[in-house]
């Protein structure tokens, strides 16, 4: 079976197992205040090149999003997001849940634009009204698209003359930096965000999310938020563990790079078939329309998901690569075409 | 000055104000468990012909709104609503405040249909999503329109083919059910939704809202859930005297045909001008567009509110008659014409 | 019947029933944007000497106090409150159902004193407990008695030390600060309150409590945070309306002062009669230690609260005065002892 | 260094790290809909004797009760728990945080008695008041100590008699069950209460909880509550894997014997030496009452927590053994004796 359902499918790099081999006989101390999480964050935070940012490890993205997004926000406030959003769309109403409301702005390839943005703001004018006091972005997004450095740069203008927080999630961070002909980099991100995350599930890791917090009326008491969410391991070494081993030198982005060439070996093949993308290709997730014939035909080799309802003849799938794909199992599903 | 603004910018009918008088110097038992709210809830037990049907006294419509449908839903419950629905836009996101998601559904003249609501519920598939437990209407909508026995019916259908509430804001029930052409009546909506609300703020009285339950399951400890939303009136008899008086006759019904009627008069009016209106006049809220020199030329002389951005030569106003407008004001207004 | 059972079983005052009959027929800007709220504020402003205060109009106690601390508190913030509190005790777990822990401390006579507030606070000591952050007093208290000046500067002083707001809920403050030999103003708690409420429900008003904040940090936002808990009326005059007749003379204090003279009367009858009494008397609230067999005999013709279980031979009961006591009521009360 | 801190400072059992690495590369479905979860599941339904039993995994104790009881419970309902209960002192008001309030009841050893459950129902009467709908006890509790299948009936009986849910937090359920005289079973413990965890965290595995719930009531739709606590892993197969390598044979009640047994040696040392314990030794955590000196004597060798204030002379420290506590750590700590 070739695997392109998601990148969440298979376990950890073996590096991030060999390390918890070598780690799982040593007594740390609880909750994520030892020294490997220290040792992780202080990478981090030498990596996104700003040492007061804060640095926390969480669980799993829906996790990390509504402990961050109920922290930042007071009850009135609410969150843009594209109507794609993972927030809008597939964490069970987990930011409603936490009581506030997500404003879902339309958007054809995942992205939000700086005018949607300022027209939201600006239809929102009294107390009557929710008051939208951050922005979520996905990158890559939802839809395997990614922010350029310029189009972040005015989502970023656009949130400071109205006093937004900007907020990026980044379940996909890696394929999404990585992008070809993408300049976004960590560093960046420290600058033009208040918060971020970087994903570790999606990328090389069991599990493990890290937030990064740069904004200083952002940190406060914030593990105060991650216990009472229930979003503090006992055993927070373990998410310290797997970014330490991620970051200490380029494991992370090897990973998604590797990611993303599966991704582009596969789009070369099937635009080479003749076949249409829902959108350009540019990360690890594919959309692209298929012949229900041939999906017919995919279905006993390749595991995918499908893609909205299916079409009369042709259907769109989605195909996911991840560190894991091999060149083999794109070269056999090739031969599948 | 005619005012035309809204329909709660008046006091109480005098009949209610005359109760309140006759009243005031007796002593009555707190939070609503006293004879006056007795006699009125079996008033409106008669009146909706359900006898078992729990019936309480809050004093605002966003509070009615928000005590009975988080009351109604367990927190991964969603509701879907018109886009243009009340708890949607103007209740600063009272609902998702009590944690559950509002799902805005397309909608041109303020109604749902039972096609959209039934794709709604279909597109919700699995955990990853919230879950539609309730639809919420309203009526007359906040457009001004109203749903005839028919349209209600078939909401109701596709309500229990999916397992759905129905809840119907009332906060201008009056004006629903007297407008011309329609039949339906409180009693069919005591079969047809699960619970209702029967406004008075906008139809005679100083403030407050009557909400009927209807389904068995929705009734059992309501009043703790009005009590911790800040929602018990001590002095609750305030409440059930303004609807004793409001319905131990047709006073409730008179005075949103008046309203009505005055909207009749002013549609006719501008309608004999030529004006196009956003939506056809169905009760006592008209959206009018107008030219903008015409609009200068009302101005000082008419309140009223302006809907959506100006147009550059001609914009769309709101002219809202009640049942304290006098024909006396829409001559005026005719004048002014 | 002479009614002792509560302050809140009779209407309004003459006064500002007709005070509301005057306004009636008049048109008024909705949501307490309008002259009359303006000018009550205005006069709140002047008698609290605080010019920056914010003065809010809501409905009820309940709503005021979850409003307001919901405002105020971030999600890990807890408040310090004695056991009991009506924030604790009967008022459903508004605190609560808003997210915030409720941390009861002992009390006899139901005020806090600055060690075992001190003692609360230091006893919170990581994340993995609550944050206290708002300390919560009533005055009077639920039980009947009165904080002075000095053991209010107290309290705050504890406050400032460990970053806590001070919070007054005033249901009952006229007959706080109208108690025998108290010197506590108004103006006192501007000062020395972060913000505080001045019940009017139980002191003359149909319904309404007054929201005065003092402390700017508090101020941001508060309409949008009255408008999502349904604490915002249409016809926000009402309110203005009755505080503005309350204050605009000494209406408000002369009521409290009757209140307190007939609880004076009143337990010095009790007094003569050698019954006993669970606190000191001090405003107009009684709790007295009577025979089973009077209060049996009391039954027939007083209304009254017994307080907590029954004793074999004796038991507690509850007397309450109000604006509307009459000498007649206590000279038939004592011709029964 | 004798690690006696806690019982969450090691790693996994070399098994379970085992059977990580002979699943790391094989792809899963996601979000615990995989054959590992269900046959990790199907063993627990096996041993506790419910095939109809419902059971999830979730990574952390806090977030297994938050996740339960806000899914268990309507917005009124309170939870009744000892004053010492997790919930109530360590979990930063997370289920407050929810919505719900958590009634504190006084206990010296940590267990409720069904005689204070009783009077705290009698004692809430209507619906001013939170309406107390679940008990929450922990096995062992939070001192140390064990319920005999006595206790525990008696407390189900109460339960039933006043229709509270009985949910158990088995964080350290092994140890409980294994306990020195003791006859309660995982069998007992699906009939006894309705719902209950097993701890993994703390008795073998890197992290996880397995949540039983039997009371039928209580299984709808909890996987919604689980995605939209941010209680969902990605990659569940990591939790059902551990489960079914410590169910599919004893393994997990071998580690909590030993935990046990390694307390037994410690507290019998103590003993020995005419040391006072706070409670009777049960389980696997000591509160022992030592001279100051001691404790100074003891603190370069041993990892342990103060508990409580310091005494001028003596002061009690908690020792807590784990399944990874070996006789050698033992043995040196009598030596330090």
């Amino acid at each position: 079976m070739i695997f392109l359902k998601n990148d969440y499918g298979l376990g950890a790099h073996p590096r991030i197992l060999k390390a918890l081999e070598d780690a799982n006989s040593s007594y740390f101390p609880g909750y994520g205040l030892d020294p490997v999480c220290e040792e992780a964050a202080s990478l981090l935070r030498g990596r996104v090149e700003c040492e007061e940012a804060d640095v926390h490890f969480l669980t799993g993205g829906t996790q990390t999003n509504l402990t961050a997004l109920s922290a930042f926000l007071r009850p009135h406030h609410a969150v843009l997001a594209a109507r794609t959003a993972h927030i809008y769309t597939h964490e069970t109403g987990s930011i409603e849940a936490c009581g506030h409301k997500v404003i879902p702005l339309p958007s054809e390839d995942g992205k939000l634009t700086p005018l949607q943005i300022e027209e939201a703001v600006l239809s929102h004018t009294d107390e009557h009204m929710v008051k939208p006091r951050l922005v979520y972005l996905s990158n890559t997004t939802e839809l395997g698209s990614v922010y350029s450095r310029d189009e972040l740069e005015a989502v970023r203008a656009v949130c400071e003359k109205y006093s937004l927080y900007l907020y990026l999630d980044g379940a996909r961070l890696g394929c999404a930096l990585i992008a070809d002909g993408q300049n976004l980099t960590l560093a960046d991100l420290s600058h033009l965000t208040d918060a971020f995350s970087i994903g570790g599930t999606k990328n090389g890791a069991l599990f493990g999310e890290a937030l990064v917090i740069t904004n200083d009326r952002l940190k406060e008491d914030f593990r105060f938020h991650m216990k009472q969410k229930g979003a503090m391991l006992a055993k927070g070494w373990l998410l310290g563990l797997q970014f330490r081993e991620l970051f200490k030198d380029d494991l992370y982005f090897e990973l998604a790079r590797h990611a993303n060439e599966m991704a582009r070996l596969l789009s070369g093949a099937l635009m080479g078939g003749g076949y249409e993308f829902l959108l350009p290709p540019a990360s690890n997730q594919l959309f692209v329309r298929l012949p229900n014939m041939l999906i017919e035909h995919l279905r006993p080799s390749v595991a995918f998901e499908p893609w909205d309802a299916p079409g009369d003849r042709a259907s769109v799938i989605r195909l996911v690569t991840s560190w894991g794909t091999t060149e083999e199992d794109i070269m056999e599903f090739m031969k599948l075409l």
